[in-house]
């Protein structure tokens, strides 16, 4: 990790409390950039611009160079990881990304030192974008969580009720924890080498942890997130780490936020904010919570959210985002207001 | 209404707390059941077996008779509600049930007889059942909440983000309250009409109220259900009322067991159970919550979670249930031992 970059977004992750907020956008570089549609075409497919090293550091720099954002978040999939552990992605146009093969938990023991060769290209684009953004702003890395990428490798695709991933975990919860035990190695792993690549925050996707019945929720997500922070925080001093178990309940965002040990947590469009501020804030750096679409929808209802989410934060350490990623319908200008709105401090 | 039927059910839903719990399941008539896929058959597709009394009736008894199960939900579809305003329901295997066409918020200004005429199979079905049920069970009728009918008629399918709805809620907020409003209307008609037709506990189900940002959780959750809710009660009187906003947050539920007036609350998968008791549990009954994916796994994990859920609601007023309705792939003997498990109190 650079040890000279110390921009907004990581001294509000460690708990300092700054006015305006720092602000970056979950999927920031994305489809509804011209820009980003550019280099896209460019490269082929999106799989192409993920192991590009070049390409994607240009594109991770798109929407820093436009909006001014605090931080850049490296463009990247949380499904480089199943790639690492030797399974095709196929990310196809107008469905969500496949596995070419689900796995078993004996497929997964797999050396490290191969990951970390089918996982260079992340590296170097991070290495990349490290060397040319400014030292003012944050650079993120970012991992899925271990339950997340559990669901896609058991499932070889999303899930609305992550199906394969629970009943494996119910039928045989010794196996399953091993199948997660194994991801965590490798998110850590992967964690570890974007930190030495240039990132100084990152943060952990667990984008499937709603729904989730109180105990799988404690052995499927708070645990792993714990055993994946644990590591991250001893091998490389400084980071700060951002916990996002989208669609956690209340209680489970309370444990999250006691158990795993990250510096913050981002809340989906679903948190309360007050209620969040009352039992979270005391304890680490709020993110969020915009929903998508209401910087698709703009105009008043935007601009009426982000001044509550405002008010409601004004105590705490905060850092302005949404509660999911950047839609491809987000008109470009709806961003821009949403960023002049946080910094104009209403 | 039926003066006569007052079930554990009535009477959990009323406050009473009852030993054993009284047990049901939602869409406990369905695709598990070999004597439901060949009515099923028989009719030749799920839109015919909704609208058809007499096989409707049979279908609705079917779980009744095979477990000995507290109470009978009428076989039937939250989507007779667009279907009597006007639009026709595809109902095609292997994908969810599509609308022909989305709805303006214009198309809806209808006819309230026309909506009784065109569902009447509906209510003729509820009056051979009520004929049929021994009055020591109780008989459920439902609908959908207004959210999520108006979420179907927005999209014309289901969502995983409420993509239509929502924007038009952001976009144009007063034309989609009058929408919500109208939707409303019909709603509470049909309650109505379920009751006199012999229904005396009724559901409603909001499967999609989930992720929705506080205010509009508040606008187009809360303040529908209420409506609806008080439109019944007054005009039903006796009548439980169990509500059901799936995926919403802790505050969710808490406002909407505070505010919508229902006599009872079903809980979604991921509400910690203790939790609930404690928040939710001296206000209405609570209603809920195994992991449907539990119910089809069977063995020590449901047992335990059975055990834990009896253990964490003996002290208020309980109704063993899943948090979701019954997978397809359920084997029937696991509901058997799930409804055995509830009765001997462990």
């Amino acid at each position: 990790m650079s040890e000279e970059r110390r921009g907004t977004l990581w001294r509000t992750a460690g708990g300092e409390k700054k006015t305006p907020p720092p602000v970056w956008l979950m999927r920031q570089a994305g489809r509804y950039l011209p820009e980003y549609r550019e280099a896209r075409a460019k490269a082929g497919s999106f799989w192409n611009l993920c192991m590009n090293p070049a390409a994607a550091a240009a594109v991770t720099l798109q929407p820093v160079n436009r909006f001014g954002l605090d931080a850049a978040i490296l463009f990247s999939d949380i499904l480089v990881i199943p790639h690492a552990l030797g399974k095709r992605v196929m990310f196809e146009e107008g469905t969500g990304p496949r596995l070419e093969q689900t796995f078993s938990a004996e497929e997964l023991q797999r050396d490290p030192a191969q990951w970390r060769e089918k996982l260079s290209p992340v590296y170097e684009a991070m290495d990349l974008v490290a060397q040319r953004l400014d030292r003012a702003r944050d650079l993120i890395g970012f991992v899925g969580g271990a339950w997340t990428l559990a669901v896609y490798m058991a499932e070889g695709e999303a899930s609305k009720d992550q199906r394969a991933a629970r009943l494996w975990g119910y039928r045989n919860s010794q196996d399953f924890k091993r199948f997660l035990s194994v991801i965590c190695d490798c998110v850590a792993a992967h964690l570890c080498a974007q930190v030495a690549a240039g990132a100084n925050v990152i943060q952990i996707f667990d984008s499937w942890a709603g729904g989730l019945p109180e105990k799988a929720f404690h052995d499927w997500v708070i645990s792993p997130t714990k055993s994946i922070v644990a590591r991250v925080k001893e091998s490389c001093a400084g980071v700060k780490v951002i916990g996002f178990p989208r669609g956690a309940t209340q209680a489970g965002y309370e444990l999250y936020t006691r158990e795993t040990g990250v510096d913050a947590v981002s809340l989906d469009t679903a948190v309360p904010i007050g209620r969040a501020v009352e039992t979270l804030g005391g304890r680490v750096a709020l993110q969020g919570n915009l929903d998508p679409l209401l910087l698709v929808a703009g105009g008043s209802a935007m601009a009426d959210e982000i001044d509550r989410l405002l008010a409601a934060t004004a105590d705490v350490a905060f850092i302005a985002n949404l509660g999911h990623g950047v839609l491809p319908e987000t008109p470009v200008e709806h961003v821009a207001e949403f960023v002049a709105r946080v910094r104009a401090g209403r």
